[in-house]
């Protein structure tokens, strides 16, 4: 049985079984998981449903067996054309109990009385239920225990499958599509907003079934940020125009940029971007089983700044079924490289106080070194008309 | 000073001062807010990177005195266009110390040392932060009382101030162009995931900044629910097809559907349909300040089950910053409506076992009674080409 966008059984199965060896590790007799990607990690269940944030979804992956899902009514046709089978469903919203009492029932059945339950609790976790009904829950199941999930979750998710890295492909080859037909609907006098517009519908037509993120920036020999909105300025010649997505298909994204040249580059544009591809490069180079994030990080800022450090913060993270997700290429970062890990390289540069330029490159760590999903870009920045 | 997307201070302002006369009320020394449209309310920060999760946001609001933001350097140059002149920040991810210290020295300063800090924790809401960090946070500010808010966002939130409807009656404009050209796009023979992909790129075509939300389905004389993905099954004479967007321009959202007849509908169609219509005029018919959300409930639910109780469950909900927000039209919910009040009148039927069909349409309460933002369909299902 194969729910809509997703997989085969078999791999959930495989996903769970990973599970379960590192709850027995761990001493963990159930996990609960209450967000969108930990909870289709292990059932496959997908739907744009969650951008309504007034109900609450629960998993619980016992230590042996299979997962039980306790779900609003509104989801139970859906998540049972997925491989679980035991789903039981409230009428949400309930005021007087939106599912914590049949939570607390599931856990303890599946937990033991006092079992130890792992909940998500470490870095870019968040419970995404109320706090009020956290608080009930643990009072109604007073004798579970609730600890952070040892970092199963992250783990677990940062390798990923072929069936994965097939997907991830697709979608970096349909913004990459896009990506070059941006000469179509960029250039001179074209307003920053109308691009952006442009932009999301070419990723639609090349075939994404959405597109969650879109940022960028325009400016003279570069732009000042990468998370403000679009305005309505028109692009000008000198231009430097970038384009970062976010783009899905079945579940799974991308997350590349790109820059282009409003006209012809000057000399500082030129080198900038191509240095930006050189740091890719430098990264890619050394990207294999066994180096580390910082690795990758000292690799990139070695060119950028010379080893003095990005003000940008990371050069790089995870990803798959969220847009960033686990390890970061900072410093700090000493997670240890596995074939099947998908990650950005995302090294910037700031070329004049509040003049910036990023690039972004997917890559897979295979055990022969990196092998690029997105379709890699090369010296010479594009020009677009001016 | 108005942030790109936002308003100008005083609507920030306004908010703040009803916000701090409740906080009195409530004995509240300071709010703290993780999410995004809470802390864009107060704050105007509009962006989409909270697309990724891996960085926590923070916003304190103090009982008197102007908002504190704690937030990642990537995000300060964005946060200094809007009116929050106190702005701290570090390099985020953090693995020794993600925002913690800092928001708890924040938190302090503002709250004082025993202050009663309220944070959104019942109904829809959650805490986007890591609940190790949580835990972190309630140990380091060890003086500070950590409660629920009283409410307060959602009450704030539940009543729109006019530059709000402005903007929510921008998007469904944008939105109801859109549907009035689904004919262009949808009819016998095209795969229902082409019209998905097509129907956003309308919606961006016509304005839509972004295209967060896009439900629907299609089936013979109805569809099986409105949550899954679409698949690849073409459109055949005799479905029903029907769209279900939630579209934002300038951080406002849309959220309604319109339901289509491939090829002439036959007579249980065209009726349900109309029966759909009938329900959102009773409700609309009653929808002014001092009427509950139960009453428009009952009034849609008379026509639709003749007063059995829906199995959809809640026939609308409140609309804004959010695809649903706030009140719920449910048998529960007393919540007395007042001027200025956005909702979703949104009845279902079910005409068969696995067949049912949905109509949903977006007000604003005003004193006078319901006005519509949303393009009103009238009687009579549209028909796509069969």
């Amino acid at each position: 049985m194969t729910p809509p966008g997703g997989f085969p059984d078999t791999e959930y199965r495989a996903r769970l079984d990973r599970a379960q060896a590192m709850m027995a590790q761990a001493g963990l007799a159930a996990l609960l998981l209450t967000t969108e990607a930990d909870i289709r990690y292990f059932t496959g269940f997908l739907t744009r449903f969650w951008e309504s944030p007034t109900r609450p979804w629960f998993l619980v992956v016992p230590a042996s067996g299979s997962p039980v899902a306790v779900i609003p009514a509104i989801g139970a046709a859906l998540m049972a054309q997925t491989w679980v089978k035991d789903i039981r469903s409230w009428r949400a919203p309930d005021y007087d109990d939106d599912g914590v009492s049949l939570l607390a029932e599931a856990l303890t059945e599946r937990a033991g009385a006092h079992g130890v339950v792992g909940v998500p609790m470490g870095l870019e976790s968040h419970l995404r239920m109320p706090l009020s009904d956290w608080h009930r829950l643990q009072a109604r199941a007073g004798g579970l225990a609730f600890r952070d999930d040892a970092g199963i979750l992250r783990r677990l998710r940062a390798v990923k499958s072929e069936a994965e890295i097939a997907r991830i492909r697709a979608i970096c080859g349909i913004a990459g599509r896009a990506f070059a037909r941006v000469p179509e609907i960029a250039g001179a006098g074209v307003p920053l907003d109308r691009v952006f517009r442009r932009f999301q519908m070419l990723g639609l037509e090349e075939g994404a079934d959405w597109v969650p993120y879109l940022a960028g920036g325009a400016g003279t020999g570069g732009y000042a940020d990468v998370i403000s909105p679009a305005g309505p300025r028109p692009l000008a010649p000198g231009d430097v125009l970038m384009l970062d997505t976010g783009m899905v298909r079945d579940g799974y994204f991308c997350d590349f940029d790109r820059n282009f040249s409003v006209g012809p580059p000057d000399a500082a544009t030129a080198a900038a971007h191509d240095r930006l591809i050189d740091a890719v490069d430098a990264a890619a180079e050394i990207a294999r089983p066994g180096a580390s994030a910082a690795d990758l990080f000292h690799a990139m800022d070695q060119l950028l700044t010379g080893g003095q450090g990005s003000a940008a913060g990371r050069l790089g993270h995870g990803l798959g079924m969220q847009l960033t997700e686990g390890l970061s290429l900072i410093p700090a970062d000493h997670t240890r490289l596995e074939a099947g890990m998908v990650l950005t390289l995302e090294p910037g540069l700031e070329l004049a106080p509040g003049r910036i330029m990023v690039h972004e490159e997917n890559i897979v760590i295979r055990d022969t070194g990196a092998d690029f999903l997105s379709p890699r870009a090369g010296r010479g920045i594009p020009v677009l008309e001016g």
